[in-house]
C-alpha cells in the first residue's frame, strides 16, 4: 500500500480538467491544489493557524534548506517536520536538487551525484539520489521527490537527453533507497527540456516506475508561454489517469488555469509570498503594487472582491505605510492575501470542474483580471 | 467631563500598591498595566487579534514616527489611528518629544519648541507643544502626552531646573491647544532629572494643572537602579491618589514590581518586542537567549511555566532555527511570548494587590526568576 493514493472523481465535460482527491497519511487533499511554500520550515511570516484559516491543505518545504540548516537530524529528533513546525496536514518536500543547481556554489555533476558548496557557509556537500531520500525520510514528509537534474535554459539536445536519462536512473536509485513506502511516497519527475520527443521519452521512462505521483520539472524556467504549453500538450496524453500530475514551480493565475486545462492536479510556487514581500498583491482585478505612492490615501482594501482577513480589516494606505516603514506586519498582510487569493482561486476552479464549466469560469476570470490594464 | 477617568479600587495592605480601573473612550483598563508599544501603528510583527488574545487592553504609539510617516493627515483621513490600524481598544500616544531628542538629527531647543531633522529623509521640522497636540488630535488617541523636554543623563542642576520649568510652561500651552478634552485626555509629565528637590518642584507644578493623569519622565535613562527608585520614593507622597501614575519607558519585570510598589499604575517599554527580535525571551526562570547554540536540540518550550501560543506549540530548537534562518515567524513567536509574559505578569500583580499579598508574590517571583543564574 502506497502512502499516497489518488482518486479521480470528475472530469470537466467542457474542458477535460480533472477533479480528484489525494489521500495522504496526514489527510485528504482536493485537487487541483496550490501548495504554499515553506522553504525553511515556515511559510514566510505566517502561522500554521493562518494557513489553515485560508484552507491550505498541503505545504511544500525545501529539503536543501533544511539539510543545510538546521540539519535533518535535528528535525528527525524533533519527531519530524510536521512536529517541528507544528503543521499536522500533508507536507511535500522537494529533493534539494533544484536549489543545489540554482542557489548553491561551484559544483560538479557526476553520475553518482552533485558536488556543491553551501550558500550559507561555503561548506562542501555531496547530494546523491540516496542522500535526497535519506534526508526526506528524516523529515518525514508525506510526499518525497526524486533527485532530478535541473538543466539550464536553454540547453542543447544532447545535454538534455543525457540529463533526462540520468534523471531516470536516479529515480531508480531513489526508489531502491526508500524504506517506508507506506508512510512516504516518492514522485518521479519528467524532464526533457523543450524538446517534444525528449519529453515523451522521459515521460515513458518515468511513468514505467509506477510511482504514486508524476511530476513535471524543468518548465516555467524562462521559456515562452507558448513553448511551456506545447510541452504540457505533448505530455497530456501520456500521463496516467490514476496518478496525480504535479507541475513544479508554477503558480501565477494564468498558468494555474492553463495547467489545470492540461490535466495538472498539483502546483507550487514562491511567487505569492515573494510578491507579498515585495509590497504587491495579486487581486481579482490584476496586480496591485501597493507600495506605490498612488495608494498613500487609498482607504479601500487590496481587492474589492476579497473576503480575506487582510481585505476585511486593512486599507491599501495602511499596508503601504507598513511596507514603507519596514514593518513586518505589512508583509504578513500582503502574503496572507496573496496565498488566500490563490487558494481560493483553486477552490473555485475545483467547483467549476465539478460543474463542467471551467472554460466559462476562465473566460470570466480573465475578463476581470485584465480589466485594470485597459 | 474628561475623556479618561481613574477609579482607585483597592490598596494592597501588605505593600500599599494600587489596583484601579482607568475608564477611557475605547474601554476600561485594569491597572497596574503594561502597554505594548506599536511605534509605527503596528506592534512589531503582531496582529491586533494576537494582542487581544494575550489580553492587551491598551497600546502606545509614537507621534514622532507617525508624523514623519505616513503623516498625521493621512491617519486623520483614515478616520484616526484606531481605524487606520484596526485597533478598537484604547491608545496612548506620546508627544514625539522623546524621539526628537533621541532619534532625530541636529536640533535647536528654544522656548517656542524644538527644531530637528527627520531621521528618514533629513527634512527640517519644528515641534512645539501646540504641534504635538495638533498631531495627537489628528491621530485621535485616548491619552495624549504633553510635549516635555527630555534631557540627557547626566545633566547638571541648572540645566535640569530650567528644563523642568520649561516643561511646565509647555504643559500649559498643550492644555490651551486642546480642543476635545472629553474625547482625548492630556497627561502632564514630571521631569527634574536625578535631583530630589527638582523632582518635587516639577511634581507640584505639573500636578497643579489637574490633568487626568500624571506621568513621570526622564527615568530609566542610564542612572542606577538605586537612583531611579530614590526618585520614585521622593515622588510617591506627592502623586494624587485619584489620578493614574504613568512611569514612562519602563518594562523589565524587576522595574515593573518596583514601580508598582511605589504607586505606579501604567508602564510602557519596547524592551519585550526588541528582546524578541534579538532572539531572546523573558521567562519565569530568567532570560533565555534562544538563538544560542546550546538550544539547537532543545525540544522544550521557551518557558516551562507558560501557557502562551508560542510555548504551547513550539520548541526552542524550532524558534532558534527560525531566528538563525532570518524567518519572520521566529520573531513573531518570541515577541508574542515576551509580551504575553509581561501582560500576564501584570495580571498576576493585580491579583496579588487585590489579595493584599504583593510582597509575597514579588519574593516568589524573584526566587524563580533568578533560579537560572545560580
Amino acid at each position: 500500500m502506497n502512502a499516497v493514493n489518488f482518486e479521480l472523481k470528475h472530469i470537466c465535460k467542457q474542458t477535460g480538467a480533472r477533479y480528484g482527491i489525494l489521500h495522504t497519511p496526514h489527510g485528504d487533499i482536493e485537487t487541483p491544489i496550490f501548495m504554499p511554500v515553506g522553504t525553511q520550515a515556515s511559510v514566510k511570516g505566517l502561522s500554521p493557524e493562518e494557513l489553515k484559516s485560508m484552507q491550505a491543505t498541503i505545504i511544500l518545504s525545501n529539503t536543501y534548506h533544511l539539510w543545510m540548516r538546521p540539519g535533518e537530524e535535528i528535525i528527525r529528533e524533533a519527531g519530524g517536520l510536521h512536529q517541528f513546525m507544528n503543521w499536522d496536514r500533508p507536507i511535500l518536500t522537494d529533493s534539494g536538487g533544484f536549489q543545489v543547481f540554482s542557489l548553491a556554489g561551484v559544483r560538479k555533476i557526476t553520475e553518482e551525484g552533485v558536488h556543491f558548496h553551501s550558500h550559507i557557509d561555503g561548506s562542501k556537500h555531496f547530494l546523491t539520489p540516496e542522500k535526497a531520500i535519506q534526508i526526506q525520510e528524516a523529515l518525514g514528509s508525506d510526499i518525497m521527490m526524486q533527485l532530478d537534474e535541473c538543466i539550464p535554459y536553454p540547453a542543447d539536445r544532447d545535454y538534455t537527453k543525457n540529463s533526462l536519462e540520468r534523471t531516470t536512473r536516479w529515480l531508480e536509485r531513489c526508489l531502491n533507497e526508500q524504506h517506508y513506502p507506506e508512510k512516504q511516497s516518492i514522485f518521479g519527475i519528467i524532464q526533457g527540456g523543450m524538446f517534444a520527443d525528449l519529453r515523451e521519452q522521459s515521460a515513458k521512462e518515468i511513468i514505467a516506475f509506477d510511482t504514486p505521483g508524476i511530476a513535471i520539472g524543468g518548465l516555467s524556467v524562462g521559456e515562452s508561454r507558448e513553448l511551456m504549453l506545447e510541452m504540457l500538450d505533448v505530455l497530456r496524453p501520456l500521463l496516467p489517469e490514476n496518478k496525480p500530475h504535479y507541475l513544479m514551480g508554477v503558480g501565477t493565475p494564468d498558468y494555474l488555469f492553463e495547467g489545470v486545462l492540461r490535466g495538472i492536479d498539483m502546483f507550487d510556487c514562491v511567487w505569492p509570498t515573494r510578491l507579498g514581500r515585495n509590497g504587491a498583491a495579486v487581486t481579482s482585478i490584476g496586480q496591485v503594487t501597493v507600495r506605490n505612492a498612488k495608494y498613500a490615501r487609498d482607504f479601500t482594501p487590496l481587492d474589492p472582491n476579497c473576503d480575506c482577513y487582510t481585505c476585511q480589516n486593512y486599507s491599501k494606505a495602511y499596508i503601504r505605510h507598513l511596507i514603507k516603514a519596514d514593518e513586518m506586519f505589512g508583509l504578513r498582510l500582503t502574503s496572507y492575501h496573496n496565498l488566500y487569493f490563490l487558494i481560493s482561486l483553486m477552490h473555485k476552479i475545483r467547483e467549476a470542474i465539478q460543474n463542467d464549466c471551467l472554460g466559462d469560469f476562465y473566460q470570466d476570470f480573465k475578463k476581470m483580471f485584465d480589466s485594470d490594464r485597459r
